[in-house]
Parts: C-alpha cells; structure tokens; sequence
C-alpha cells in the first residue's frame, strides 16, 4: 500500500481553498499510482476553526465540500479531518472527526473521543465526544487500519485528565497499524515529548504507527508538523522535516514501514538534532542566578543548537504565515538600537525577504548615538530600507501643549510613557501610509513585569518575541550570528536600556535578567506558587517582587498583540486571568 | 427557619477578604437569630477565577478557610460555594463546589453536574461534573434541602446541551425546597429568561425554591443579583432589588417563604417593570430599517423604559466595582462633543462623583466649535473638573516630522488616525500624570465595523459602551435626559461625525445606523448567517459588505480594553474568532 503523507498548511474557514487543495493534492497522488492520502486533523476548515464552528454554514459547507472531493478524487483512498454533526440527541452539536472517501463517495467517519480543555484549546466549547461505537476499523485493500484523532493517544501521558483510554477499544487490538492525525502546536521542548508518546503507543499497542501533524502557522500557534512512523516496538523508522508543509511517500509493506523519498531517518534525524546545551546565564558573570539549589539550573541548562534551529525555523514560519494568510505585503520595525528589535527585523527579514521590511529610527533627546549608529549597520547588513523619524519635535509638542494644560513639568514617568507613545503614532503613520503591518518587539520578561508603554512599544500587529524571555532572545540572537554574523556585536553586548532618560539602563528598575527570567519561568511557564521558588532557594524578596509585579500588570497583556507561541505557556488565550481581583499566593 | 440571603459581592482571588466578610456577615446573622445564611456560587474566592484555579493555593486557602468560617461561626448553618478538589482518581482535578458549615465544622459539600462551556463560560477548563453519589440531601432540623448549584437547574432550557438533568436525581423528589446559589452575569433579557427557567423548575418538580444569585462587577462580567424565591406552583413570591449587594430575610414556615425586610414582592417590581417599548429606530425618520419583513422589527422594537433603567445601573455598578476593586481612584475621558463621550462621562460621574471625573476636550483643527461649546456645557451640568488641550501643535509636528522622513503629503486616512493617536498619548499622559484611568468611549457598532483608530480612540482600560450598538445609546442618553436632563440636546440631535477631516460625517462613510445596527445585531449577536439577514428582507449588498466590515477588523478588536458585557454576545472571550484566515459565509 503506498501511501502519500501530506503536512498540510490550510486556511481557516476557507473551506473551499483547502477542498481544492486536497483534491490537487489527491488527484496528483492518484495519478503517481499511491492508494491512500492522509491529511491532518480539520484540514478541511483549519485549525482551530474557534468560534467559526457556531455559524451552521460552515459545517454544512464542509459536508458538501467533502462529497465534493470524493467525486473529484476517484481512484484514491483519501483521510482528513473535518467537523462532524453530533448524531446523538444531546450534548454539543458538532464532533471532531475525519472521513475517508474513495470511489466517489464518502465511505466512513470517525470523531475524536479525548477533546483537550486547557491552555490554548477549548474544544470542549464546540465539541461532544465520539459516540459509543462510531468508530470502527477501516478497511483497505485487506489492510486493516484503527484511526485516531490527536489527543486520542495521548491518554497515558496526561496523568488521567480523562476518565477512560480510547486506546482500550478493542478496534486499536484488531488493527495492522495505527494512524494519528493531528493538529498540534510547537513549543520548545515539544519534539522530544512528542516523540515518547508516540513511540509509547506504538510499543503498548504492538502496532506499527503513522502519525500525520499539520504544518503552518495560525497567529499564535505556530504547527511544526514533524509527522512520523514508528515500527511496533516504538521504534521511529523516519520523520518528515518540521516547519515545512510537504508530503511524502510512505509504503506499507510485509507488515512494516518503507519510507520514500521526502523523509529523513532516524539517523539523518540524529544528526541534525546536536544536543550540545548553551549555558543558562550566557549574558554576562554578574548574573549568575541567585539559587542556592542546583534542580532549577539542571533543568534548564540553556537551549542546545537544534533547539535554537527549531525556535527560529518556528518564528519565521510564524511571521511569513501571519503575511501570506492575511495577504500582508510589508512589515515595519521599530529598530532601537537593542536586541530585541534587531532580532525582530532579522527574523522578519527571513520570513518575508529584505524588499518587504523597513526599519524605522526613531532617536529622541535621550536617544544614544551608538543606538542610530548600530540600527543602521544592521539594517544595512540586512539589505531592508531604513529611514529615520526624530521625535524630538513632536515631543516638545505634546510637552508644551501639556505642561500649558497642567500648569506644571510632566513628571519623570509620564515623559518616558509619551515618547514611547509618540513613537507608536509615528510607527503606525509609516504603516498607514505604505499598507504595511506593525511588529511588535516585546520580550516576555518585559510582557511579564508591565516593563513598557501600553499604546506605545506594546503595540503591533504581532508580537514576534513575546513568549521569549530576554535570556533565550539573547541565546537565539548569539545563535543566528554563530552562522550569519548579521547583527553588530555592539548591540549584543551592550547593557539593555531603554533609553527613555539620560543613562538609562534596564537594571535601574529591573533585577538582573537571568535571576528574573528564572523565577519567570517557574511562576508563569511552569505554574509554580511562590513556597515552591522560595523553597528552591530563590531569595524571597525578589520572588515576591517579581509575583507581584507580573500580577500587576494583566491589564497590559489584555490588550496586547497576538503572541507566537512557543513554550508550553504563553501570554494570550492560553493564560486567562482574572483583571479585577487580588491574587493573594 | 430563619434564612439570611446574601448577595455577595466576591473580590476575586482573595480568598481571606471573601472568608472575613462572610463571618461578618453570618455571625451578624447568627447575633439576630437566624438560622441559615446563604452565600452564591463561588463566593469563596468569587466568580469566574479563571486561570487563578490552576495554583495548587487557591484551592487548599479555600479549604482551610473553610474550616475557619466553620470555626468562627458557631451557632449558625452557613452555605456558600467554594473550588473542591475532585475526588476521583481521574478527570480535571476540581469541583465547582459548595459546602455547609455549621457547629464549628464543615459538615456537607455538594458539586455541580452541569459545567458551561460556551460565551464567556469556560468552567469545562478546570472542573469535573459532581461524581455519582456526590450530592446529597441537605438536613437542617428535619427540613430538607435539595442543594444546587447555577447551570444545574438550566438542563431543560438549554436544548439537551448535557446527556442528562440533574433535577431528576431522586434527592430532588426528596426534597422540602430547592436551594439553587448562582453566579449568572446580567444581559439585556435575562431577568425574563431567568424568571421563565426559575418558575419552570419549581413548577415541575412541585417545590419551592430559592435562587442566591451574586451581586457585583468583575471587569467585563456584571451580576446583577436579583435574587429571587417561588413557590411549587411556580409563582414568584419575592425577589432581592438587581444591582445592589444586599441582603434579606426569608423564613421558611409550614411548607412556604415568608419574605422579610429587603424584598420586593411580586407587585412592587411589577410596578417598577414597566413594559412599555421605545421605537427602535429613534434616530430620524430617515434611518428606517431597510427590510421588508415584519419578524425583526417585532423582535427588537426598542428597550423599555424598565430595561434601559437596567441598563443604566447595570453599566454603573460596572464602571464603579472596576474601580472600587482595583483601588483606582479618578478616571478621565475624552470629550469629543459626540453622544458616545458624553454618555460616558454621565455614567463615570454617576458611578464615582464628579470630584473623581475629569473630561478632557482635545480640539483639533478640524473640530467644530460647537463640540467645544457643548463639551464644556455637558461638563458643567454634570460638576466635572474639564480642561483643554488642543492638539494642533503636536499634529503639526508630527505631520512635518513624517512628511520630512517620507518626502511627500500624508495620505487622508493616515492623517485622520494620526489625529486619534494623538489625542490617546494626550490622554494617557493625563492619566499617567494624575494617577488616573482612561475610560474608553467606543461603541458596538463602531467596533463591529472597525470604525475605530488602534491605539487611538480603541484605547482605555474599561469599555463603557462596547456591547451597546449606537442606536441603544441614543437610547440610553434620551432615557437618561427623560429623568435628568444632564446631556446638551444639541450632542444628541446632530449628526454624528468622527470630526477628524472637514464636513466629515459617519455617514460619509458607514450605512445608517439603524440598518446597520440591525444587521449587526443578527449577525454578532444571534450569530445568523448572511442567508438568514437576507431572507428576511436585508439589503444583500449591505448584508455582505457589513459582514466583510465585521470580519477584517478582528486584529482591532482583539488588542481592545475589557467591554461591560450586557448582552448575550459581547466582543471579548465570549466570541473568540481566528485572527488568520478567511471567513467564507
């Protein structure tokens, strides 16, 4: 049985684009002799379709939609997820299922039973379970093949979050293999945890395994894909390239997995996947974290290379899928003169090439000289336009006008704030003006602490490095000079301000990063209460500081851009606090 | 038995605060003789706590909080509901709890079956349903009392949304009365829809029932109380005034309530709920609804005079629980001579004392005089501290700066949005400065159609008037002006116009606010489908460009401030729409 495996990318409630992409798609194979395509979970209205699945029309468009690819694909099996009516007489009206049709028709559907409810999914919102029995083995050719949505296999994995384990149907026991199709994200760390379920499942079960991943961004949530086959000893046997949406031939023969061309194997895999760890404090021996016990810094020791690939293969598809979705053609970023806006535009630079990005200096009073000088080597190394809007101007302008209105001096704080602001009117004037899009160049730390200017540099249409702590911005932007050397090492190392008063620099208000991002990183990615970072060794005072600053500011975040996802918890939909309240620990 | 219902005003997260005012209030109880205090949903730690359910702390300070007002309270029973941890080995790991303490313990907990999830609701994220068995009869000296908890008693009216109805439980047959505790957010209706599942239920199960509701503001969330008790016919006897937390005596007494101090009996709120209707389209003749058919005008001929007055304390109580909960303390508004500013300095004066409003007029050179005149008219009747800061200069400035860096004239739009910009750094400067709040002053429409400047007139850190559509406004500002006549007729009766360019009007650029009102509300709020508004007469050219309008400007809304939420769909986590993608109708 050859079998075509497609990463697919779709577009989320254009049913119709994905249907004709499908049936070129199905069609093409057919005619190359394959017997069976499998496309990912909801890959006829995209993932996640969210608060779409309640207008009728588009379930209905999807069930005609996929009669239609059965008439134009006759010839060939083809499997891909779709959402289902719910034929039981309660419950949530939709299912999310998958149908195989073949010969014209569709043949079978099958729902999932495992409907993930936490951090970035809420499928419980639009979702009932698959009814009792609605699945049954699929046959093909002899071939007998048990098909599972997603979190279907992930029961073991997610300490007993559901009542029972779809995997104990006795249809997994009577099938020659496995077939996963999924929707499901990236975030650091994701590949190698990934990898013990499936290969978990394929050794409980004792069957040969597919695992078929979408591939493409959808604002926040940016799918890797990474697909792969695993023999019945949890063996993986080969895996399609993450962050590319691609297909690849994979023939199911004598019980056992061949994988053509378009994948790499477990050892070109090996090969690429360098473990070399980076060093957790890697911005300088003063900050050193303040941690007395050593289980923090074992556990997050620094991203090795291919994790620092992954991280960067993953924002450039973020950011070149956000344009080509929205058809956006130009990016504008504000180039400061500090790392996070160099990395913004390198990045922007790779997804959507160098003609479609301008930098933008915006020096002010209090602006450094080496700020203007660094932007422009960069923006010059990178080859985008440059141009420069001194603000000085316009500030006076806003100061005098106020100062007259107030009848006094605009305070320390409220001078930093207007120049921030003053430069998002100018940045988004520039984008008015040329049809372009904002990014937006806040790091998590800053996002986590309120460390800026709401209406002013936390404005954009998409936070490119929002779920990146400065200490990873500064691993990722080491990472990307190791090979490219774009961006001037004055802007690496020099201390991170933001140059809103004379001689400003960030550790005039923050803590030093490293011990900030640590216990960030537990309270926020990891959920830990303050007892546990304080018990670890953290110094209290700074712990609850931090806490209380972080909780301080969800007014901020509430209005902030999207964010690209790519830890296990971002800022966004997948972190929903309370906005009037007080958080006592 | 003597009951004490208590419409409790939780702060959200702190639980020590909730616990102390709940032994206040029930040894106050206890001192007069009562037998039996009654607590809403979730008064514990307040409702909804969102994300704040997932600290391991939330929940175990509950619980030994818990055992503290047991302990604190002897000589009382006491019922309110509080987060449980699930007692099941699988599934999410908390319960939407209640318990009764009473002889200085906890002696009963009870958990709710029926979890929402959809619009705002999302209680599916972090609860299991009540385990079998779980929920027993409360026995309080040889009274009986079936427990329920808000969602539990809705199965029937919610079209087999669940597998099964709670109220079929034998315990409820069992029963003397029903106690339901809620936590159920006020939208325009609801107070009709509640009564008909209220009396319903009693009606079928034969009992009479008493239903706490809670009372207070939650950012977007405004639960209005209401609180009410029926006999086993279904007939309501008494009900708790809406929007007030308060609280009242109730005695239970042979087989029937006996309603004390604090409740209004069925013919005082009649009298106050007159059902007389306004016209919906009350803005000008020329406005009429563009469609033929009958059904949707009949639907919404326009609110009544009752209703509006919910409306009015709805949005109060709203702006004051913000600020009151957060210790914010002066909030300032941007006056721009419009209906919608207007509207909102009224209700921000009504809500904090005019010694805690400052408006702001911000006249550009395309402002008109009579807006000035009528601001600091509007601004004189109402007591508000107002002053001027044109924005001339600072456009200038910036105009030159841009225009310098581009080397030609802005465009129109860009010049208009410049202007907005302007006038939120303005604002926001103020509001730094003084340590105020900027209140924000769009309406529904503007942000269905993205009528709107991000980072501009978008800005605020509280949306008054995001879930009313313009024609409601008018609606409200006359209601208002009926009783108190605090709005210049002049801001009412002209033509609404954004007065960011010469002779502008909105109707320069958007269809006239009673059609466009109308097909905004089927289409946002009751989710229709443009075959539906067409149908039913619309206009399809208008219907299909007002949807297009809604759909592209999804970034605009997700990056808006939080919306007092009063209707059944409001913009904000009860409408969660793909940013990337295409929405095919």
């Amino acid at each position: 049985m050859r079998i075509s495996v497609i990463q697919f990318n779709p577009l989320i409630g254009h049913v119709e684009s994905n249907a004709q992409r499908i049936i070129a798609q199905s069609t093409a194979c057919r005619d190359r002799g394959f017997d069976l395509v499998v496309f990912p979970e909801l890959a006829l209205c995209g993932y996640p379709p969210l608060d779409l699945l309640e207008s009728e029309n588009l379930v209905t468009n999807c069930l005609q939609w996929a009669s239609h690819i059965a008439q134009q694909t006759s010839g060939i099996d083809i499997i891909f997820g779709m959402p289902l009516k719910n034929p039981e007489s309660f419950g949530k009206s939709l299912l999310n299922g998958a149908c195989r049709t073949a010969d014209g028709q569709v043949q079978q559907y099958w729902a999932k039973t495992l409907l993930p409810d936490y951090d970035v999914f809420d499928e419980g919102r639009y979702f009932a379970p698959a009814p009792p029995n609605f699945n049954q083995l699929c046959s093909l050719g002899g071939v007998r093949i048990a098909v599972s949505i997603c979190e279907d296999i992930w029961y073991e994995s997610l300490n007993h979050l559901y009542q029972r384990d779809p995997l104990d149907d006795g249809l997994y026991a009577q099938a020659d293999w496995i077939l996963n199709i999924s929707a499901s994200p990236f975030q650091m760390g994701k590949e190698s945890l990934r990898h013990t379920v499936l290969s978990a499942v394929s050794r409980r079960l004792n069957k040969p395994l597919l695992y078929v991943n979408t591939c493409g961004a959808q604002a926040e949530l940016i799918f890797d894909g990474g697909s792969a086959c695993y023999d019945l000893n949890g063996n993986k046997i080969a895996s399609l390239p993450c962050f590319e949406a691609n297909e690849a031939e994979l023939t199911w023969s004598s019980g056992t997995w061949l994988a053509g061309v378009g994948w790499l194997s477990r050892e070109e895999e090996d090969a690429a996947a360098d473990v070399t760890g980076g060093s957790f404090s890697d911005i300088g021996s003063s900050d050193q974290v303040q941690c007395r016990d050593t289980r923090f810094q074992a556990q997050d020791a620094g991203d090795s290379e291919h994790e620092l690939g992954q991280l960067r293969s993953a924002l450039v598809l973020g950011i070149r899928d956000f344009f080509s979705k929205q058809h956006l053609t130009k990016a504008v970023v504000g180039l400061s003169g500090g790392i996070d806006s160099a990395l913004v535009t390198v990045l922007a630079t790779e997804a959507l090439g160098s003609d479609r990005v301008t930098a933008i200096l915006l020096p002010s009073p209090y602006s450094s000289a080496h700020s203007v000088e660094d932007s422009l080597e960069l923006a010059g190394r990178l080859g985008v336009q440059c141009i420069q809007i001194p603000i000085h101007d316009a500030f006076s302008a806003h100061k005098e006008s106020l100062e007259q209105a107030f009848g006094r001096p605009l305070g320390d704080l409220t001078e930093q704030n207007l120049q921030s602001r003053i430069r998002c009117a100018m940045l988004m004037a520039a984008a008015n003006e040329w049809g372009a899009v904002l990014l937006n160049t806040s790091n998590k730390s800053e996002m986590s602490v309120g460390y800026g200017t709401l209406y002013g540099d936390t404005s954009g249409a998409l936070s490119v490095l929002g779920d990146l702590f400065k200490t990873r911005v500064y691993r990722l932007a080491r990472y990307i000079n190791r090979s490219h050397g774009l961006i001037p090492d004055h802007i690496i190392e020099k201390a991170p301000s933001a140059e809103l008063k004379p001689g400003q620099t960030d550790s005039d208000d923050l803590p030093p990063y490293a011990m900030l991002d640590a216990i960030l990183e537990l309270y926020v990615e990891k959920g830990k209460d303050p007892e546990y970072l304080i018990d670890l060794g953290f110094d209290a005072h700074w712990v609850n500081r931090i806490i209380r600053m972080v909780d301080a500011c969800e007014f901020k975040r509430f209005q902030s851009p999207p964010v690209l996802r790519v830890t296990e918890k971002a800022y966004g939909r997948g972190r929903v606090m309370p906005l009037v309240g007080k958080y006592v620990h």
